[in-house]
């Protein structure tokens, strides 16, 4: 019998991509609110998914550094199951209720980026960096302290694609009105037989079921976002036309579940 | 309308991780013949597909070193389309004809990665490396000639998971009897609602279907062949028990179709 | 004028891979005590540098997870200044004073590897992986508490060179009788000119001279270490005849200088 | 007895970075002539070297895919020893002598990188892509023919520092007036003992001594040719005023010496 969540299915199942969830997150995350032009933003949302009229271009630039586990101490194989990602979160709603829709997502692992696919996030590889701070004061340390100073930056197959600065002003005991709303994606898994190309196997809307979400150490403060062009991209087309506060907390949560909006394909 | 083959789904359809078929590939390849234990390998297969009884256990190891295009100049953006792979491949039966079982494939690209999981083929992260041949006759070059040496080695995550070695004796008008049999792989996308996680949105035996195949510059030779073991691998349990011939030839190829040969979720 | 502490040399001094000094590091380490055979490292040393009698083969695993900056917030640019590294260090006595050597240093950046030779670190490019100790409470984190347990591993072009295991008991004070030796490494910098590949143009003994150290959430425990085999390295010949404690502390000094205890080239 | 051309040095010789020429290169280049405005890479020059009144501002930018063998095969293992660099080589004149500058340099591999400081090349990590041609004919393929296109793109720590476009248009016989200079660079290894840090301990002109230089399959055509603005970075100060011929071929060349202009130390 062969083993695994995903593939390769093999005799022991320790060869899959991705093991079976419970997936368990523990991270740090540098977020950017902006806005961007909403006639633009309105040409990324499928079927079923409207722009938030209460907030209209309101987005939200995340950059997480985090280890993943799930069963068998994933978290001790460093070299596989840490990692980077960047996602770009829009203000929507689906049938009237708040959600965040995931356009674009980047990711510095194979087995994050097949998790995210499952998930519905649209991953493709990313190279991503955020400052760290560290416990031991020094000049080289971005210590969480009023004025302290954070960077991030994204880049894929050598192009700059989003830059982050954060100066730290306050710590807050909650993310009062921001990331507040369950992420919706799409699951999308296309055909290869002839004249099928655009008869997906899987084309679904999905909303995540975080379980046990907890956010810690959280600080606010102003921000910088840039979206450099680029080729083969389409980020740009999102690039700020305002930019609001900026934040860096901790976080952890697990996920067992996703939630099927709707099946596209029907 | 959003476009593109895969998500990100986007208005121009550049964004989109694989662009759409027809794909064109070109490239070099290193390949080892090699014997397993059949008593092992059998274990490695799908129901419906069988051991090739008039050569059990007979297998390839798979290095290719190629430049990807589809209808956008995509060759001319190197840094994103040039891709290095390994696959492992199984001389097998599908109802009585004869295949090549795809267990294990590795790739050093995204593109590539996502490309692979829509034909079927079970693809990981791996950073490989080939010996080049190039033209100016030098120590460093790795010339086409009677006892020309080549090296490759595939690593993921840091761990080396196979090395071979072959010392060309001959040049070959074709590959008789070698990787002449059409690859069938599994396209496998998992569920992740409560209660599916074993029940795959997408589980189908498929078999690819090459348009234009052209082998050239083929030459054989004497070959070594290692698989060393590796946490988080299952690749070293088809260790050689038995080494044939290298091949180093060149290749191109066209994908626009795959034939699904069995729906295994029914 | 051409500006800058190392090539390139520019017209603005930008460009140089390392920045002038003061140099500030800041970030965690996990560090494992282990012997080698005294009988086997002794030939490591170069003249004038002895293993101490009185702890003769003790040494220690370093893996280091930092955050580098100079005079131009070079903090605030992770994807260039972040860095991780892995050193052996050899307990040892030059004219009697107590010293570590350092035989062997993997860095994964380009600055950080011509900072290392310009110190007499003999710094060799390597991929390195620390588990994080993260905020908040998951399955996921690798949180400083009793029973804590950390992973470290260095690959060097795909092979895996070190791997270590600890598992936290304790909460010390200080870091007693561990990494208390100044480091002494080897500057060295060969000539190419015909007849002189033997005569460096710089071979000198230094000791570092770290300025305002700093140790800080101190824990030790229990600890594996291994080095595997790997062609084109010379590492598993420390191999742990026995390993002792293993230690996860955070750390911060500041570089400006460098004693040079003797020119070998005289 | 510690052995090694370079650190580390160790008791077989095999752990140091570099091993001891004669060192053998073998590979492609993809080359774009350009002029860049001589008021200004006349501040990239050191002293004793003046541009070439000739020919002002006309430079080289240089991409290049190759392998790389010292004594003991190393091109036999390739995860360690294949490489892709770029550089810029400015027509400049050391008295009266015809040579050609090398004031910005990258490669992708720690060697090499090592290997170039000591051949007097500034040299940083960057990532290097070159369009392959491959024999088996495709859409993929970027044959040697009339109208065949290539790209060349280099990228260090994220960020695009290069890229060029050539379109081939007849095959030549030689490279006419086209890298038909030798290459001086600037050996350079600072001191960091206190008040030393301008002081280098090893400042010299060279002049590459090339062996037994090869130079075959020549094709030229029209290029295009850009320097993208990145931050950390001086090279987009030489961004071409104007883009001459494009050039791509495949060479070989061996070192063994250098040859030394100056001491600068003096």
């Amino acid at each position: 019998m062969l083993k695994g969540f995903t593939a390769p299915r093999s005799p022991w199942g320790i060869a899959a991509l991705v093991p079976s969830p419970p997936w368990h997150f523990a991270g740090d995350v540098l977020a950017v609110e902006f806005w961007n032009d909403p006639d633009v933003s309105v040409h990324l949302l499928p079927a079923g998914v409207e722009l938030d009229e209460r907030c209209r271009g309101r987005s939200v630039a995340l950059f997480t550094d985090y280890q993943f586990t799930a069963q068998n101490d994933e978290h001790l194989d460093p070299a596989r199951y840490q990692c980077r990602g960047f996602s770009v979160l829009l203000d929507a709603l689906w049938r009237g209720s708040r959600i965040a829709w995931c356009p674009y997502c980047y990711v510095d692992n194979d087995a994050a980026l097949m998790r995210g696919w499952i998930q519905g996030y649209p991953r493709k590889f990313g190279t991503v960096h955020l400052s760290r701070a560290f416990v031991a004061s020094s000049t080289a340390s971005a210590p969480l302290v009023h004025d302290g100073r954070f960077s991030a930056c994204m880049s894929a197959h050598g192009r700059l694609l989003v830059q982050a600065r954060i100066t730290l002003r306050e710590r807050a005991e909650r993310l009062a009105g921001f990331l507040d709303r369950r992420i919706v994606g799409r699951r999308y898994f296309p055909r290869l037989s002839a004249g099928m190309h655009d008869k997906p196997a899987v084309d679904e809307l999905v909303r995540s079921v975080p379980h046990h979400p907890l956010v810690t150490d959280i600080w606010t403060g102003e921000a910088d976002l840039h979206f450099p062009e680029a080729y083969g991209e389409e980020l740009e087309m999102l690039g700020p036309l305002k930019v609001g506060r900026g934040y860096r907390f901790s976080f952890s949560y697990s996920v067992t579940d996703i939630e099927v909006l709707a099946d596209l394909t029907a």
